[in-house]
Order: structure tokens, then sequence, then C-alpha cells
């Protein structure tokens, strides 16, 4: 095994180029991110990834710009540079401003660290929060 | 030095008393939480502290509610226990209802597996999300 | 002190060019990766992660495949693009195929959604687990 | 929203019961673990996670025990309590003797310290690693 | 919204002016780095982080080369290829040695290392730690 | 294989007991702390660590106690609590004070605060920062 390489449309299995066609049409996309193409090299972990992301993405009590701004929060508290690059771009479409992303970058900053000053404190959990 | 012990406010300096009489005036409050009664042990930290999360936890472009649920999201991915117990306190005091509390570890755990399959495919940043 | 650089053998100290030697000789190279160069800056920290990582490598109640998959889950989870470089070829030279990376990825990217899950959720140890 | 609490099979809804009913089916228990319970505040999650765990942990391209393990070792890269305890005793029951219990934990120590030795020096990717 | 870019001193508010030329004086500076360039799309974020950054890395109990040396541990750790190369700078300029910086690295990999087999073996904490 | 369990100095084999004897010696110990106690279910693994700490924690262009504040900010970095209360201790017993531990955390959580920004604002690293 080599370096994973991106399966392109034209050269997919009638099973990933099904996966492919539902998150055009879902997401009203020419072609699938790199993130998926990658994935379809295993073809059951793009259509369960696909079919866990479209069921957990969908408005529900959160809407999709929350849902979208969290998962970039995750993803730059992982450092994960690819989810950052694409989740912000996703959540920009969903309609997050500069300012919420601002507001956004700062919580998660501030979250960052109290919970090392938490840790590092090793402060125990308040009884009330127990209930 | 052993292990760090938490300060009362009966215990603590005028500069302490201060910090912790504004945290139970803005958050009406009948006494501090632990993560406070231990920072306390590092007055310029305490001071510090409190007023980066204050001026970063106001309702802004984010209203109150989406940034306690980020906070959890950030402590639920760095599993700090006590960030986990008291924002989620928060959050649950700020409005969020068990639904978003499920939908919110939704993402969270998503947004985690995602970040991961993204590492080790390692999937190149589409040029659409550069610009 | 300017950015690390790397040591090339010609250049190496006897101690230095030793481990090289070593490190060529158990894997059948004709030169060490840059991994190696670079930690060479360290001469000590050179020759005890080299033994280290012999010993730790070496096949024994596990063989030398799992072992090189372990390190790949773990470098995945971390984030460390190097590492999942280094141990993606390692573990192929060991004889992954390309279905046993896809369900390697497919188990840590589910490991990190669950981990995530049990922390959120708060969920205590059942006491099966505690014997 | 108060602390999350488990719902037990006797308090739980059809939907619910279904999946626990499923779970001990195909994994010969007389209950759940508590990390069921706790996701079954959100049937949805719980059903969707139940699903992907089934289908990621079948034996495929990599026998049981092999996930197991690395499920584990992501697991204690990631410090989840609950994950180390549950993945640890499935571990053994899927065969893990004592002995590969500590080859495995030595390297996902390995692999962390390396990752991060990677990391400081700033190694860059060999070329034959790029392709 | 786009991906960040960073603002430049000739087009930065009179806000952000004054931030930047604080840093520059503090550290005798030409320009700021890109960091600052960037934060400075959310000004408030911007001071509150330099003000923060200003006073927690003054040398006080502890002085300023072992701070840095710090953040650099903490970096490697998470794996910000950013905060390595501008703290690793910063570090060196404090005074780190080529030597120090090795034996640096090799703290952090070795209690990356240790801090996963105590995850792992589910090590319970010593009584005489926790007085 | 059942939860691990430490290994006394009355039941440990030769081999263990040699290390724990080192390990006393070395540290003026009447017994060998949890940590040991446990990771002597694999001897190797036991001897080898015990090795390794011992020659990177012995002082040398850094200091004992700077050393031992490293492991603690990558502990409480990593959330480890066994660790962050082990290390404490040692930090503490090598003559950490009370003001260095909180600008210790106070650094440790500014660097994870300000590595989550980098992340999430993609700073390009200087080209200063690449020499």
């Amino acid at each position: 095994m080599s370096k994973p390489q991106p399966i392109e449309y034209a050269d997919a299995s009638a099973e990933v180029k099904a996966v492919y066609d539902d998150i055009k049409a879902a997401r009203d996309l020419r072609d699938v991110n790199n993130f998926w193409k990658y994935l379809a090299n295993d073809p059951k972990t793009l259509r369960r990834t696909w079919e866990s992301v479209k069921e957990v993405m969908a408005p529900g009590a959160l809407d999709a710009r929350t849902k979208e701004m969290v998962y970039l929060a995750v993803s730059a508290t992982n450092n994960c540079g690819y989810c950052i690059a694409s989740h912000g771009a996703a959540a920009a479409k969903a309609g997050m401003t500069p300012e919420q992303f601002g507001e956004l970058m700062a919580v998660v900053g501030m979250a960052n660290e109290t919970n090392r000053l938490a840790n590092g404190y090793r402060v125990p959990i308040d009884p009330a929060f127990e209930k």
C-alpha cells in the first residue's frame, strides 16, 4: 500500500458513485470534496460516514449553522487542518458571520485554557453539579 | 507544596474577595464554584481568568446558550471532567434542552471521528477552501 | 538556536554514525529516515529512542504488522503528519493490506467518537469492569 | 437539564428496547453496559452508534481481537477512563493475553512519545513517504 | 466569510494599531508576527490575548526562558505547528541552548509516553499524593 | 485478563525486585509508587521505562525542578490525573514554590488557548521562523 489516493467519479464503482451522487444532490455540489474521495477507498466507511453525517448535521433541535460551528470548534481543538478548512467554509455557507467566527474562536481558546487550569489544580466537581 | 487547596471566602485576601464578589453578583450565586476557589491560590490568574471569561462569554454575535454549548463541546473533546460538569450545568441554565444536548454530543462525536479519518487518509485541502 | 536541522551521515559524530549503522542494518535501509537525522541533534535521545523502538517493535506476543497498525492508530488520533506517513509506510511494508488499512481507520474513527460520547454523557464505569 | 441519567430496560421506550435487545443478543449479555443506557437519552444516537459499532467491529480484514486492541490503544491515548475499562474487558474477552496487553501499552506509549519528538523537531516528511 | 486573512499595519483600525504598537515596543520588533495579524480580525480578542500573554509571560517566580520552554512543551504536545515555530524562536531568543532544547524534547516525549501508560494500566493515585 | 493489578515487592520476581530496589535507592523511597507496581506486569516495559526516566530526568542542561515542571505541564495538557498528582509532588520536592506552580499553570493555560487560536485562524508560519 502506498499513500492513499483519491478516487474520482469517473473511476468509481457503482456503489461509490451512488454515495457521491447523494452527496452532490444533498449539498448542491458539482463534485464531492476530497474527504469523500479518499474515504471511497473503503466503500463501507464512505457510505456509513456519509449516512451518519447526513443524519447528525440535519437541522433539528439545533440549527445547521450552530452544528457547523460546533464542528469547527472541535476541529480547532484537535488541530485537524483539513476539517478546519472544510467546516469553516461550511459554517460560513450556513450563515456564520466574521463576528460570530471571532467569538467562536474566543470561546474555543478560553475553554482550552480553563480545561487545563481545572486539570492542573485538580479541582473537584462541586456537589451541585453531581445532581 | 502539597495538593492545591481551595480558598474559602472567609479566608480570602481583599483582592480575592473582590473577584469573588464580582463573580457572585454577575452570576447571581451565593458562593463561587470550586474552579475559582482553586485559582485563588494565584490571585493574578484568578482575576485575569475571570475578566477574560466574563468578556468572552457575554452575549454578542453569539448568544450565551450557544457559547456554553461550544464550551461543553470543547470540554468533552478534551475530557475535562470538571468542565463537562460545570459547563453542562451552565448550558442547561442558559436554556439548553435535553434534545439539544443530545444533538450537541452527536456532532461532537462525529467531528472527533471524521477529524481522525481526515488525518489518517492524509486528505489534502481542496483548493476551494484555500481562498 | 535556529530551526532544527537534520544531521547527515557524512557530518555525524562516531556516536551518531554507530546508531545510524544499526538502524540501517536492522531495517535494511540505505539511509535513515528524517526522524533519526533530526533526533541526532541530541545523541543521547537518538540512542535511547532507537534502543526503545527496537525493543518495543520487535515481534513478540504481538506481530510486527499489528504493532505498526497500533502505531498508526495512535498517530492518526494525535494528528502527527510525519508519523502517519512513516508508520503508514512501515505498516504496509509489514503486510497491512488496503482493506486492513480501511478497517483500521474505521476503528480509530469510531473509538474517537465514542470516547467523547462517554465523556460528554459522564458515563460511570460498570462494576463488572472494576474487577 | 440535570446530570445525564441512565435509562434502564424497564423504563425504556419500544425504540430503545429494540436496540437493547439487539445488543444483548449480539453480545450474549443479560443487560447492556452503562454506555448504552446513557446514550439512550438520545434514541437516534443510540441506534446510529450501535449500528456503526456493530458494522465496524465485526471481524473482516482484521479480526475482533485486533480491533478491540486498537480501540483500547486510542482510548488510552485520549484518556477515556470508561472506554479503557470497557474495551480492556472486551479485548480480554476476545482473547488478548496479559502479555499482549503489555506489548500493546508499550507501543501506545512509544508512539505517543515519538509523535511529540517528530512535532517538536519539526521533522519534514521523507519524499519516499509521499508516494 | 472566506479563509481568514491577515491585517497589515497600514490597513488596521486605530484600535488594532495601538495593540500592534504596544507589541512592537514590548518585543523590539519592526513588525508583529502573523499570529497577531490574524487575531486582528477580532479586535477584542487581539487586545485581550495580548494583554494576557504580556502578563503571563513576564518574568516573575519563573524566568522568561523557562516560560517559553513550557510554552514550547505544550505546543509540541498539541502539535501546533505555528506555535512550535514561534515559541521555539522565542525560547532561543530568551537563551535556550540546543542542549536545553534537546533535554526539553526528551522530557516532553517521556511525559507523553508515561501519561498513556498510567492511563492504560488504570493506575490509582497513591494516597501520599492526595494530601 | 481482568483489570490490571499492582505487584507488591513481596510478590515480585527477582527481575522486578531489582528495578524496585534501584528506584528506591535513586529516589530515597521506602516503597515504589503505584505507577511502577502496575508497569511491573510487563517487566521489560518496567525496566526500559525506569532506565529511560532515570536518564531523561537527571539534571543536565536543565535542572531537575525545571524538568519536573515541564512534566507537569504536559500532564496537565493531557489531563492525566495520576501524572498530575505524582509529578506535582515531584516538582514540589524538587523545589517548585506555590508561586512557581501558579505561573506554570498560567503559561500552560495560555499556551493551550493560543494553540487553538493559531489553529482556528489557520495562521501561516512567518518566514523568519523557517530559518
